[in-house]
């Protein structure tokens, strides 16, 4: 029998494991599937953990997320289209729902599907080699509770481990002599911690744009942030400014490339994540910028050198989990040989054409439809839920807008399910005076 | 010729790469040797970095050093016995040195043996496994600035890449809703971060002692320590308090066994380390206690069910740098032939005669001269330079009794050099008032 493993228990490989269950529920054989997780649950980044940098078992910390976090897009934008808002919470929901509520959804989604069962969990992937003669992987796998060691073969290998938990932490001169914390956004979690203080954020990206936003609604004393090439230019409050890129720090004061320069008692970096696959061989290794066009996947999933192998979700990303279902039901069809895929030159072809429509592009109204686009030439050859993609890339166009008009305001408003074709209602409390990000106070009426 | 791979370069690597260079300007047919060192430079804990969790290569970040680190033992009890403090600085030197000068004097002997040549940095081990057909070591490495991974083959393994790395990270109840920072003593590095804080430790053994001295000394409101079995027992100044341990916490209080609490603002757990070999395959693993007498190390460091692999100071530790030195002799000896190893039983045996007399011992002192004699038992069979190690034990039971006396005043005293039999002068300034650690104000007269 097939042997599938799949790497990470997270939105990807939960995607994954839908995708086999449905052809199972169908009445279709599917593979031997064995599912990998190195936290105690399932949901990626979405798990919350107190813990920064490494493990109780010494392994890199795989979440990037802190309290307080409210989705930063609409939630229209997405959702599953086997598994609406709808039928999870059964009422309808304002569009950007804080952490524990999108947790939620996830979670309800597979635990309907009984796909619990397949997951290895607190079992960090050591090493993955790839046998020419036997065609078989070998995956090294450490059990770390019990602190064992043990390797198995599979067919084929499905990486969903994610590619935003590894930082990507640039060092600026004077760092090893500032006093304050030095911290990236990996490691940041409690926007408490830095009340009544002056904080530095270094990057202009979605990072920066929420950890700045959180601390400032959290009352730290000011936010100064740093750009390389340009502000991100939003109508911020006052005690926020945008300040051109840091030289260099001194015990407490920050100064930057205009001659400028701030006293601060902290420093975000919000400098954003690398692929990182340190339990691939070399051959196997995905080495990819973070962009819509990956380097090396056929259709944005095979790996080019050899199509037994997969990578989910490691593209940039507008749309989210339902491109991973795209994936993952497109990459169940191939692995069940209900899909083929073309020899080497095409796959590699498909990778440079894919590269070339997305330089192509000149601006975000672009990369949503760019995105979009290869949702539904996914989508389009399985059976998984067709739905409005058009619809989804308006969500986003509309959201764009109403960040630009307000960004302490844009997650008041309220989006259209594609799904159910519903709008969503406003939330009972404007985001910047709702300080209460428990699912218990979002659902409440 | 015989290959063999040094794993790290930190206090045992350089050690033992110290120790075939000795051999080799003796005119001694030395084996090939290759080192490998994660980070970009040696001297292992040594090296200071601000980074904490990753680093930029996505690494566990190696340092558990903090700003303002002075020797918390007296450095006569940790001298090169080939290379003295006089030879290194030509000056007298007080007993507890601050980092930046022991890293100094660590890189003085390397730089005078020329051994840098010896070492790959930023070359991190993936994957260690034996092949009993060949004989060989299987030693995959990653290059991390070139981002490659290759494997190179090697009759010998030492392993030399520490165990107070990888911190040994609980959880409390209570730790998911605090509002401040919760810390690994692993991932502290400037105590004017606490300044005016309330600050929570748990544990009590070096890093509880050492960090809240250093936060009491640069300025924190309080300090609470929170103990399992017994309080330190120190003479504690005022806003210093020891209490039982943590039940749990909310959002900005501890509460302890005995029913009380306190309002803090962080939470610091000095809670240790873990011995950590995720590189090494599972027969290869180590897996000890912090203990003077290691599990499954013969003579305290051949494996022993295959001596061809050796672990450097895995052992729980009075002794140091010289301990090492010592090691380091007698494995170079073991791989050239110069002194045999018994077979199986004789090895195992040999751990459970250390294991059983540590047991036996009932105190510190008895513990200090327990590894006294280790150091010695190892140093009388290699051309390592004899020193007087009874004078060491006396320098450490010295020293517990300054710290018994005043811990805020033990670093203020001074110990004899037992390789120069010369007493350190004291201090220019009392600990608790200087400020200043780096090595230029240390050195001044």
């Amino acid at each position: 029998m097939t042997r599938v493993a799949i790497l990470g228990a997270g939105p990807s490989g939960l995607a994954q494991l839908r995708a086999f269950q449905s052809a199972a529920a169908k009445g279709e054989e599917i593979p031997e599937i064995v599912c990998y997780e190195k936290q105690d649950n399932w949901g990626g980044l979405w798990n919350y953990t107190w813990r920064t940098g490494v493990d109780e078992y010494g392994e890199p910390v795989h979440c990037s997320m802190y309290r307080y976090l409210w989705s930063n897009g609409p939630k229209e934008g997405l959702e599953f289209a086997d598994y609406t808002f709808d039928e999870h919470f059964g009422k309808d929901l304002a569009s950007f729902p804080p952490r524990e509520v999108l947790f939620d959804y996830i979670e309800g989604r597979v635990l309907k599907a009984d796909v619990r069962k397949f997951i290895k969990f607190q079992t960090a992937v050591r090493h993955v080699t790839y046998n020419d003669d036997t065609g078989m992987f070998s995956v090294t796998v450490h059990d770390l509770p019990n602190d064992r060691e043990y390797t198995e073969e599979f067919d084929n290998v499905i990486c969903a481990t994610g590619h935003f938990s590894t930082p990507n932490v640039p060092e600026y001169k004077g760092f090893d002599v500032f006093g304050g914390r030095v911290l990236h956004a990996h490691d940041f979690r409690d926007a408490l911690e830095f009340k009544d203080k002056d904080i530095l954020i270094i990057g202009t990206s979605y990072s920066a744009e929420d950890i700045g936003s959180q601390c400032w609604k959290y009352g730290c004393k000011s936010v100064t942030v740093s750009h390389r090439t340009a502000p991100m230019g939003y109508k911020w409050p006052d005690n926020w400014q945008e300040v051109p890129i840091l030289t260099h720090m001194d015990k407490d004061t920050a100064y930057f490339k205009d001659g400028t320069s701030k006293k601060v008692d902290a420093v975000i970096l919000c400098t954003g994540y690398v692929h990182s696959f340190p339990f691939m061989e070399e051959s196997l290794k995905l080495r990819t910028a973070n962009r819509l066009a990956t380097a090396d996947l056929y259709k944005g999933v095979f790996w080019v050198d050899n199509p037994k192998l997969s990578y989910l979700g490691m593209q940039d990303q507008w749309f989210t989990f339902n491109m991973f279902d795209a994936q993952a039901w497109y990459v169940r069809d191939v692995i069940m040989g209900k899909i083929d895929v073309p020899d080497r030159d095409a796959r590699a072809a498909d990778v440079v054409e894919r590269v070339a429509r997305e330089d192509a592009g000149e601006d975000d109204y672009y990369a949503i439809r760019y995105q979009g686009d290869y949702v539904q030439e996914l989508i389009d050859e399985t059976d998984y839920p067709s739905f409005d993609v058009e619809g989804a890339n308006q969500a986003f166009f509309e959201w764009k807008k109403n960040k630009k008009k307000d960004i302490m305001a844009f997650r008041n408003l309220s989006h259209k399910s594609v799904m159910t074709g519903k709008q969503a209602p406003p939330h009972h409390t404007p985001w910047k005076d709702c300080l209460d990000d428990s699912m218990e106070d979002y659902l409440k009426a």
